[in-house]
C-alpha cells in the first residue's frame, strides 16, 4: 500500500509498505476512506520535532474496517469507523471519566501512520466508534476531521467551560481554532470571537458561527478583548496555538474566574506562576481525549447539523502528500485533505 | 491604639497610633476581639518581599462594629463581623461569580492593619458578615480563622473539586494546608492524605480528618502518592506552599483529568508548559475568594461543627507580637493569636 513517509525535514515521500495486518487480538485493520494533514505534522515537518528515520506520517483516519482480531467484539469489516490518534482501553478509571488520551494502556491510534491507504488500529473496541451505516461520501471529510481537530476545537470548548450567555475568544485560526468556534457556537455561547489577520480564515470563522473577528495580537489583542467585555475580558477563551505568547494572550484574555481552555501542542511554553496565581482565570487542556466526544460528534455530521469538513481548503491525491505538506506549511491551505 | 508595625525585616514593633474613622460613606471602623500573624506576612518580615517604609501589619479581622459610614446598611454598631482580607463591593459581575478577590472594586479588607485593636474596613456592605448574635469567647480563634486562613483552605479544597470517592492530597502543613485538611473531610473526601514531615502537625492534620500522612516530599512524595492510588494519582491535590517545588509536587501528584487547587501565594514559580500540557490536570487557584465561603464557614463554627482555631498553637499579648512573628518564622509555631 502507499504511505507518506517523512524522511527528514521537509522531506516527505510516498511509498509502496506492506499492508498492515492485526498483530494482537485487540487490532483492527482500517481501510482508509481519505486522510489528511495535521497542523501538529508540521513540527517534524520544520524539524522543531526531531525525526527519528524514516517515519510513516499522519493519525486522523476514517473508513471501513478490514478486518479485526480474535477479541474484537464491537466493530466488524464492512463497518465505517472513526477513530482517535490516542487508542485507548475505553474501561479504566481515567478513561471512564473521559480522558482518554491519558489511558493507562494509551497507545498511537494509528499505529501504522494515517496518510495511507490503510492502517492498523491498537485497542480497537475502545477507540473505533462506527457511524449509522455507511456514510455518504459527502460527509468524509468531516468524519475524518471529527477524528482529530474537531475532537481537539470541541475539548477546547468543554476545558473553557463554553456555556449559554458566555463570551468566548479563541486564540489561533488554524483548523483546530476554526473548529473551537464552531464548537463554541454549538455549546451555546452568546458571543464568540475570533482572534485573526487572515481574511479567508476570517470568513470561514464567521461561517462557523464567530460574531466578532480581532485582527490584533499579543498585548494589543487582550486589551480589544478586554474592551469587548467591560474591561473584565472574556469567561472563556479557547488557545490553540501553543506559544508562549498565545498561552499569554489567552490567560490576559480571560476574566478572574473565567476558563482557559489550551489544545495547541506546547512548544517552549513556561508559564508565570505569580501572574498565573494572581488572574484568578482555571486553566485546563492538553492532548484532547476525542474519543469523548465521538458518538456525539459523529450524530451531529451525520445529522448534517455541522460540517466542519469545511476547514479542508485543499485537496490533492496522496501521491502529492508533499505539495500537501508544504501548502500548509506556507498557509496557503488550511488544511490539506488527501484522496486516496 | 496599639497596632503591631513592621519597619524593616524581622523589626515587628507595637506602637500607639491614632485610632482608625470613617473616611468613606462605605466604610466601618470594626474592634477587634483578637488577632493574629498570618505565614504570608512572613514574606516582608523575612524580606522576600520589599517593606516600603513602617507598614502597619495584619489582615485578618473579626469583632464588633464600632461605627458605620452613612451609606452602609447591612451591618450597625454592635454587630460581631467577619471580614475577608479583601474588601469588595459583592455586586459586580465577578463578585456575583463568587470571586470577590478579584472584585472590579478590590481594596485592601482591612485598610488600617489588622494587628490593631481596630480597623478600618472599606466597602463595608460588601466585605463583612455578621455572626448570628454574639459568639462565646471561644469561638472567637476560629472566627478569626475563618477571616483567611480557613476561607483559604477552603477555596484551595473547592478549586480541587473535592468531593465525596475522591483521594485528595494536601501540599503544604501550614495552618492553610491544615485547615485544606478540614475542608476536604468537609467537603466528602473518601481519603485525604496530609503531606507533612513535622509531627505536631501531623497530630493536628488527623484531628481535622486527614487518613494518611505522607513524610516523603518532592519527587519520592509524588511516588507515594501514586503507589497509593493504583498508580494514577490523586483526584484533587490542594496546594498550599508557593514554591516551584510544591507547585510541581502537586501537579505530578494528580491525576489526568484531576484538580489542582493552589493557594500557596506564588514566589519565583515558573510552570513547564509542556509537562502541564501531558499532564492533563486542571488547574485554579489564587488569592482565596474568601468572601464566597463566609457565610458557610460561620454557620459552621457557631454551630460548633468545625473547630478551625485549632491551628494557633500560640497565644500571645498583642504587645509580644514580635515574638509571635519569630516563633512562626522559626516553625516553633504554626500560627499566632494576638491577644488584645
Amino acid at each position: 500500500m502507499r504511505v507518506a513517509v517523512l524522511h527528514a525535514p521537509r522531506d516527505v515521500r510516498v511509498e509502496d509498505r506492506p499492508r498492515p495486518t492485526v498483530e494482537a487480538p485487540t487490532d483492527a485493520v482500517v481501510r482508509l476512506a481519505a486522510t489528511c494533514v495535521c497542523g501538529s505534522d508540521l513540527w517534524p515537518y520544520r524539524g522543531v520535532e526531531a525525526v527519528d528515520g524514516p517515519s510513516p506520517m499522519g493519525h486522523e483516519y476514517a473508513g471501513v474496517v478490514e478486518e479485526v482480531g480474535s477479541e474484537v467484539t464491537t466493530v466488524r469489516p464492512g463497518d465505517f469507523v472513526v477513530g482517535s490518534f490516542s487508542a485507548s482501553d475505553n474501561t479504566c478509571d481515567i478513561c471512564r471519566v473521559g480522558y482518554q488520551t491519558h489511558c493507562v494502556d494509551r497507545q498511537p491510534g494509528a499505529a501504522t501512520g494515517a496518510q495511507a491507504e490503510y492502517t492498523r488500529v491498537p485497542l480497537a473496541d475502545g477507540t473505533l466508534v462506527t457511524t449509522p451505516g455507511m456514510p455518504d461520501d459527502d460527509l468524509v471529510p468531516s468524519l475524518l476531521a471529527a477524528s482529530d481537530v474537531l475532537g481537539t476545537g470541541w475539548f477546547g470548548a468543554v476545558a473553557a467551560e463554553v456555556g449559554p450567555g458566555k463570551t468566548v475568544a479563541v486564540v489561533g485560526d488554524g483548523a483546530v481554532g476554526l473548529l473551537g468556534v464552531l464548537a463554541a457556537r454549538r455549546l451555546g455561547a452568546e458571543r464568540v470571537i475570533a482572534m485573526s489577520r487572515h481574511e479567508p480564515r476570517q470568513r470561514l470563522a464567521r461561517e462557523f458561527g464567530a460574531t466578532d473577528v480581532v485582527t490584533e495580537r499579543g498585548d494589543e489583542g487582550v486589551a480589544r478583548i478586554r474592551d469587548m467585555t467591560d474591561g473584565l475580558g472574556a469567561h472563556s477563551v479557547i488557545e490553540a496555538v501553543g506559544t508562549q505568547e498565545s498561552m499569554m494572550q489567552a490567560i490576559r484574555a480571560t476574566r478572574a474566574g473565567g476558563h482557559v481552555g489550551y489544545v495547541g501542542v506546547s512548544h517552549d511554553v513556561s508559564l508565570p506562576g505569580e501572574e498565573l496565581f494572581f488572574s484568578g482565570v482555571h486553566l485546563h487542556g492538553g492532548p484532547a481525549p476525542v474519543r469523548r466526544f465521538l458518538p456525539e460528534l459523529i450524530e451531529l455530521i451525520t445529522n448534517r447539523e455541522i460540517d466542519p469538513g469545511r476547514v479542508f481548503d485543499l485537496e490533492l491525491p496522496l501521491d502529492q502528500a508533499a505539495e500537501g505538506y508544504a501548502a500548509m506549511d506556507e498557509r496557503r491551505a488550511i488544511k490539506t485533505l488527501l484522496r486516496l
